[in-house]
């Protein structure tokens, strides 16, 4: 097979992240989910947002996290993912372009107001997130270029997708075009109340053998299984999938492969300041070590660096340099 | 005299700051000079933001700053500045609101886009901003009420403002409608590059006794009074204005007021990482201090220990508790 015009190729909901601390009362009071991400209309983002503390805005979107990682890393990245040529707009198309990343959709006029998440940080450095999707959910099958999809060793994509009613069927297309092309597909099942929305979804492009690499942390995998029991959850989906990663927060994360387990301790850290993106950065650096062909437990090493780097300052995307934090992997 | 409205108005550019790593390879290489502000117009905004590093946004602008201290101290504080009604003014005018402060000019859509600086942190956490004026510049007299001005115990302004060809007239108004309702003017000197466009116009409101507390810091005392040495460029100038405050840096800070001099050492920190607002804070804590009705000195401890916090972050206005940080103080 002929050397990829991309090694990974990322897909997600294109948001500019609104960040704002907040207490336990104030999420209390908005009958907030601590953790948890929920979608909002206009009408509620403003409402919140006039709530909210002075924030920080920086680029996010949980699959942008991903490339600007993967990136990071030294990868070659693509990213397709709506924005409106709005300032907010013109702000994600250059922090993921300054991240390395090819940004591959065309932003547009006719789409609304780019996507932003307010996103509350608690002092226990929990993120409860209230995404408005705006010009995300114009993201249509038009964007998804399957010759373009073909040239990437993996495609990737966030189980949050499937908030898009019409994108959906792009995403599979986009799947189908991957493994038709020999290449490798990717998926996070996102947030345990994304699985609530799409969990009959997930079961079947799961069981129709769509996905090669599943994302999940110990919320999902549960929720998607059914199971309680982490060994149960883990073993009612690892023989669905060629391989499944199970992020644990400070316990570390696990994954399976064929019949083999891997494992890897939560990297130390110095002060847990936001954990929004650490998901996402753990995606990056395992999918950065597959492109580059490590064996199973250096990419999870990979991931684990890059999810402590992530989680020590406010924001999603690595502000330090990935590549010589994970020197001493490859 | 009745009790004012405002504690302190604040009176300035409304800036959203757009804040990324650099190196000093990439100022050599844009010809920029470490710690300065130049003003850009939209076309060297574009440019140079498109050679930038991922950004964060803030909210920011020198007065903008200091008002979100002062309110941050527990001060009835009011702000003008001009915005645009695009998203960054929406950011803009939401995080001075959240930060206590009542936001007095209406946003307006015949202004252009808000204005923003392109501020460089290079690692030895010095920040070099690039400003694009934008909306800022139409800061009108129209906006500046005779009124609310009399209302407020002291009125600040900064020294950026007369980088607004149509603005003067208005600033030097407000001071005289301060003055004229026995109420205090503040005004800081900005940044030794806007001394050099302006030094003429801030002598002469210095000799016509329109400043009665005047911030400057080290390099801005020295291109204000032609003085190489400190203590001359101190001495050249305090005798000129009722209240004379230096800040310098890591060596602490200078009042002399009246007769009277204070000094402060610098707040020890644990990491620098940012510089950008150490001046706007220490005037913000020197301010809440003067409207306390504290000793000078108090009043410079003060704005020590909000100096202190703003330096430890990226961002130019407060994340911590000011209130809590200064309790020793009151």
């Amino acid at each position: 097979m002929t050397q990829p015009r991309f090694d990974v190729l990322c897909i997600g909901n294109a948001i500019v992240d609104v960040i704002a601390d907040a207490t336990d009362e104030f999420l209390e009071e908005q009958g907030l989910d601590k953790g948890s991400m929920r979608l909002i209309d206009a009408e509620e983002a403003e409402r919140l947002y006039g709530l909210m503390n002075p924030g920080r805005e920086v680029s996010g979107g949980s699959a942008g996290n991903t490339a600007a990682g993967i990136a990071a890393l030294g990868c070659k990245t693509g990213y397709i993912g709506q924005v409106s040529t709005d300032q907010l707009g013109d702000i994600y198309r250059h922090d993921i372009e300054a991240a390395g990343v090819e940004f591959l959709a065309e932003p547009r006029d006719d789409v609304g107001a780019t996507a932003r998440c307010l996103i509350l940080v608690t002092p226990d450095a929990q993120r409860t997130m209230n995404t408005f999707l705006g010009a995300a959910n114009q993201l249509k099958l038009g964007a998804i270029d399957e010759s373009v999809i073909a040239d990437a060793g993996i495609v990737y994509l966030e189980g949050y997708l499937w908030d898009l009613p019409e994108a959906k069927e792009a995403m599979e297309k986009a799947m189908d075009a991957a493994r038709a092309a020999g290449r490798q597909t990717s998926f996070t099942l996102s947030d345990a109340f994304c699985i609530g929305r799409h969990r009959n979804d997930f079961l079947r492009l799961i069981d129709e053998g769509k996905i090669d690499i599943l994302f999940a942390n110990e919320a999902e995998i549960q929720a998607l299984s059914g199971e309680d029991d982490f060994d149960d959850a883990v073993a009612a989906v690892c023989s669905k999938v060629p391989t499944l990663v199970v992020t644990r927060s400070e316990k570390g994360a696990i994954a399976v492969e064929g019949g083999a387990r891997a494992r890897v301790a939560a990297v130390k850290i110095d002060a847990l300041v936001d954990t929004t993106g650490a998901g996402d950065l753990f995606a990056a650096g395992f999918l950065a070590g597959k492109a580059k062909g490590l064996e199973l437990d250096q990419c999870l090493k990979l991931g684990a660096i890059a999810a402590a780097e992530v989680i020590q300052h406010y924001g999603a995307r690595p502000e330090q340099d990935l590549k010589a934090l994970s020197a001493r992997v490859y």
